[in-house]
């Protein structure tokens, strides 16, 4: 029971806002029908669900958006937010090397938002879930001044033990999988007015991290690995940070898309600035021992002994390395 | 990368709010000597943490508080809102009999906010978790319009069923555990524009579920339980929905403390719907069959065959039965 009095129910002739339907409405609609996985022993409509964790371990992580900060509904559909929210946390769970198991959500939104656009989220969370193999297993809704999706993730080590940034060592090779620079490209045509090329604004909308190349990284011998989130940079420093090493990326070894090549001289910027900055593709990035980088990885540099730090092609990076979300 | 740019740091010269320290700041002011429980098996820091699941599954729930809706900082100062939100969720998870180990904290909120309120709420739901055995393991903070706290809540069922809401069985009992009508009358207080008594005012600010109880009814064999979020009889409600079946509540069993006569007495209002409809204590409610309710707990009413319907002695109650955030 909320510290402010709730408006009574207006009797509008459609159910067309969440206030119209309420909050037990509101959950029958985006739960029914749904198919979970087999890892969901007890799903949605209890005080908690029951999610199996096999091997006795569960991984957890917690991502937030916000609308306006990370999201736009005139620049994404509710469907793209919904997969947007969910890549990310599911993202997060492969970078332990783990198999994602389960999402639950809690949202914040104002009561007149329309229901069509809260089920077109939940549509994109359930997609999302669904092609990393997760099932949506509970959340909550609450009155807010914003749209505010605060996801959670669970994921299955099956039995491995986890990758995390803290194990790179001196003579490691730096392996990437995914895209980078996309999103970023993406984000700089929408914010100049623009709403294409498509595959540009598209990865900036939804995301399409290589899910299953986390527990493969993992299985091949990976000392570390990060979800590219903040930007290659920023987030090879935290890795480089965690482990105490210093990692050097390769120019070289990146090649620019010739996609992204065309929209950067459109827009008359640097592409190489996207892929080093650029974050929310949600690639993967990892170190192995030399030899042991699994296919469909590619080798953007190495591990040395020395400060942490990240050196692109030997030298410090000028400019921002990504993405700090108060100081930034 | 969010859509929006972030204002760049402005130079004050005390580090006073969010965004003078910066997310990062943020996270490591908040996690510094924090003690983590034993079934933490990877903090926070990483991508994702790891947490202890002994017997092979994981109850996981999430439940959102938003500044304005259900708390106010003029009426609770941050620690009270950070107990609230991790108590909100441990007692779901208590509620499927199951013993807490772990929060994760998704957090929105303006970038002007004293990093003093934020290190309130931190300290505040390390308190509670801590005091039902748990750690905070993860989260995320992200700009936002308002304070929303999405706090997800992970639990062990040591071996034992989840308690659901739907094994009620003609022939139970119903009992009760924890306090039930108390942090309405202290809402009910602040409302009128009073700042006591405390002790009221105090358990709206602050639920102090019965977390030992919910594995206890498990062991004792409940056959099914509830945290009492919504108001008792809206939460039975549920209960016997799931079940199938009619709860009778005995008004006869459910005291009203002195403490609560009086303070209904002075604001001229009738305590006992307080306990009927009020929510945010927490209490646990479960059915046990005749002679298993363990110490601690109070028979309250019956089980029956018959609608899923919540009876009070006997008949419908009259007026609203609790809470819907949206069409309340």
């Amino acid at each position: 029971m909320p510290t402010s009095s709730a408006s009574p129910s207006e009797g509008t002739e459609a159910m067309n806002t969440l206030r119209d339907v309420g909050e037990f409405g509101l959950i029958r609609r985006v739960t029914a029908d749904r198919v979970q996985p087999g890892t969901t022993l007890l799903g949605p409509g209890d005080d908690a669900a029951v999610v199996e964790a096999r091997d006795g371990r569960v991984v957890a992580c917690t991502d937030v958006l916000v609308e306006g900060v990370h999201f736009r509904l005139d620049w994404s559909a509710p469907d793209d937010v919904g997969r947007k929210a969910a890549a990310a946390n599911l993202a997060d769970v492969a970078a332990m090397g783990a198999v994602p198991t389960a999402l639950l959500v809690g949202l914040a939104c104002p009561r007149d938002t329309p229901v069509e656009t809260l089920e077109g989220i939940a549509s994109g969370l359930w997609a999302e879930a669904s092609s990393a193999g997760a099932g949506v297993v509970g959340g909550d809704v609450a009155a807010g001044p914003a749209i505010v999706l605060s996801v959670t993730a669970l994921g299955s080590l099956e039995g491995r033990p986890p990758v995390t940034r803290a194990g790179a060592k001196p003579g490691d090779v730096v392996a990437l999988c995914g895209r980078i620079g996309w999103a970023a490209a993406g984000l700089d045509v929408l914010h100049r007015g623009f709403r294409s090329p498509v595959a540009v604004v598209g990865a900036h909308r939804v995301p399409e991290p290589p899910y299953a190349a986390g527990p493969q990284a993992a299985r091949a011998g990976a000392t570390s690995m990060i979800d590219v989130s903040d930007g290659l940079l920023a987030d090879l420093g935290h890795l480089a940070a965690a482990s105490g090493v210093t990692v050097d990326v390769s120019t070289s070894a990146l090649v620019v898309p010739p996609r992204l090549v065309e929209v950067a001289s459109a827009l008359g910027v640097d592409p190489l600035e996207w892929l080093l900055t650029g974050g929310e593709d949600h690639a993967l990035a990892a170190t192995f021992p030399p030899g042991a980088v699994p296919e469909g990885w590619t080798v953007i540099g190495g591990v040395t002994e020395g400060d942490a730090a990240v050196l692109v092609d030997g030298a410090p990076h000028e400019g921002a390395a990504g993405w700090d979300h108060f100081a930034g």
